[in-house]
């Protein structure tokens, strides 16, 4: 297996400022295209530590260096490859006049700082930069009785500039100097309102040749990944029954589980597809299902609009909950959420009306009603049901799965999902 | 200026799974402290490759190993350090009971291989775990010929233990040994509606001696950070003058700015102080404003719910908006926030009542109104006014600046912040 070694250069790496995530996303493109990255360092914008970098992680075939590549005095990164290989830095015309036309679609003035980004090392190729003046450099060294043949690779620090270098300009060059042969397959599920140990227990009958990773998200799903080395794309489909494999074992669990994509998401382009209009009536959440919703561009084309009634008060005034139905079962309660679901159909005439009332914490809680306890109202044209859940955890992540929860049991109506 | 050198170890950070946020904040805990971070390095549980990273690093007074030490057989960080330092592990009975303890209160069997967490390499000292099975360690090598005295430590993968860890136990010990000395003070500013060029012009004539940071957030502010080292905690009161003439500057150039807090809290805040109640109408925002200010615990004292108005229809059957207004002027109009403001006034009864209407993108725009046109409505008492905004940006950019725009318009109208 080839392997490489990455060194991210930066202030603002050293001083913590930023997290490396440059470093992250190489680490995983590379893996997934078979080669295994054996070092991660970073140091700051200074020669003899960047060079001692390199000579740390000599052993390996690839050399990626992210970071340092701007204008500035501090931008030292060509230089310390520079050194490393004991290579001149040549100036480059052509690079040059780029650059300099680059400045004139930005109708800025060139600052003449800018000349060092056209230097390229002697014998290395220039990585086309689309998004920035930063050209990324490539370098093939030469077996010979010491060393093997070895690639170094200079990249500009800015995600959006070097992640499309990598996949367009990198990507092929490592693949004619024979680094990158076949790729590895993600399969990425999501399954919502699980645990840990289920999800563990869950694959335990799952004996197929793939490697299985799950990841708990902030948002309160879990991601499911299964992964596998193929030689090249087109053995990906052969993948079909493994995969098929993992989704019955879902479906008997009985676990809800999509595309990795969101859950709004699929529900806007499956109420599009069906025709069909929705509005939320929201306490315990306030606003965060719409605002969820609404994030998808188009969501205007099935979503009407809801009320935030967050308030005994406005849950009367706007959506005409009873006086009454307050006082005898309480803002949380199943009487109550139906109600809100009538009224909020009254008002927007959507297709499928859902409410929900519950108790976010940390504050608020009574002897029959702990934190965490959501009701759920769903009128779906003029069948309604409702659900009572407990949720566990801080008010973020109760609301969190709330959201979820609300979109999971919609999608699950329409007959979308595990 | 004393140094540091960080090794996280695991194969999730290798394979690009996660990133390495662990050291990212010891980074920040060091430079806080006066240490300097010189070499940030990860590497796979693999023995070998440690003890190179630890060898590559130790021209530094201070060598922090994080992850791999958990009971699996692939959890070998202490192992790496004891064969760096040529130390034997030596059982520590006192060690396993704390282990064994801390399974009878979880109610679980401990596994054998939980007793390994009870080795300690000869001449450290355990740093304790309040939150996992785990123990740091702390080791101080005495200097000799060759080398100067050195602390080597291994702290817990999770950031919920270390970062306990480092506060709690090892600052402490640090301080003994006489590598923690003075701090980094940083006072943080949050400045809302500032582009970048502007804020480095701002401090052009800001001439103190504080290292000057700023950074553009993802929710669309700009955090400032003015830094200096102190050599010991009372020297900080020193620094107001400092921050008193950077006030100065966001207050000559007209810049809102407040303390480190949420816009949202602050505005929580300060309501419940004045004891005024507030609502929303929203229509480009979709819930987004309200579902920012519930995030707070405690929202409801002062917020009573409010209408997300998606659609013409809703913004005529719950907020009462006039037909003919919203012929003659469109939905994104001056005319109708305000009819939007007043007729949300009627039905919470808020003493302000806030209302947005504007084309968050992609689609959407006319020929007179672009992506990005945004008007409020504000309804302070009796007192109406409304604000015309133009923002540029994906829709999620303009979403979230709209958001920041009605809580800085209400906070200024309160009179808080520049």
């Amino acid at each position: 297996m080839k392997t490489a070694g990455i060194i991210s250069v930066g202030t603002e790496i050293m001083f913590g400022k930023i997290d490396d995530t440059n470093s992250t996303y190489i680490c995983r493109y590379l893996k997934d295209k078979g080669i295994k990255v054996k070092f991660r360092l970073s140091v700051d914008d200074n020669i003899n530590d960047m060079v001692s970098a390199i000579e740390h992680i000599s052993s390996v075939n690839l050399v990626i260096l992210t970071g340092g590549l701007g204008p500035t005095d501090d931008d030292i990164t060509r230089e310390a490859l520079s050194k490393y290989l004991d290579k001149k830095l040549i100036f480059n015309e052509e690079q040059y006049q780029k650059i300099i036309s680059l400045f004139k679609i930005l109708n800025r003035p060139m600052p003449e700082s800018n000349r060092k980004q056209a230097e390229l090392i002697d014998g290395a190729e220039f990585l086309t930069n689309n998004f920035g003046t930063a050209p990324g450099m490539i370098y093939r060294s030469t077996a010979d009785n010491q060393k093997s043949e070895k690639v170094f690779v200079l990249l500009p620090g800015p995600p959006r500039e070097n992640q499309p270098m990598i996949k367009d300009y990198l990507a092929p060059k490592l693949k004619n100097f024979g680094l990158i042969q076949g790729c590895i397959y993600t399969k990425v599920y999501r399954l919502y309102n699980v645990g840990e140990s289920f999800v563990a227990e869950l694959f335990k009958p799952f004996k197929e040749d793939v490697e299985i990773g799950y990841y708990f998200t902030a948002s309160s799903w879990c991601e499911i990944h299964l992964s596998r080395y193929v030689e090249n794309e087109s053995l990906i489909k052969d993948l079909s029954p493994v995969f098929e494999k993992a989704e019955k074992i879902f479906k008997d669990a009985g676990v809800f589980f999509t595309e990795n994509k969101d859950l709004s998401l699929l529900l806007l382009e499956l109420l599009e597809k069906k025709g069909l209009t929705v509005s939320f009536a929201e306490s315990i959440t306030g606003g965060n299902i719409s605002g969820e919703f609404v994030k998808n561009p188009g969501a205007s084309k099935v979503f009407l609009g809801g009320v935030v009634s967050y308030s005994n008060e406005t849950k009367k005034s706007i959506l005409g909950v009873k006086h009454q139905t307050l006082d005898k079962h309480g803002a949380v309660s199943e009487e109550v959420v139906k109600e809100m679901a009538y009224g909020l159909k009254k008002i927007t005439g959507a297709n499928i009306a859902v409410s929900v009332s519950g108790i976010a914490g940390p504050d608020g809680a009574t002897k029959d009603k702990p934190v965490g306890l959501v009701y759920f109202g769903f009128l779906f044209g003029d069948k309604f049901y409702s659900k009572k859940e407990l949720i566990t955890g801080a008010r973020d992540r109760i609301m969190n799965r709330v959201v979820n929860m609300a979109f999971v049991e919609i999608l699950k109506t329409l007959n979308l999902g595990g």
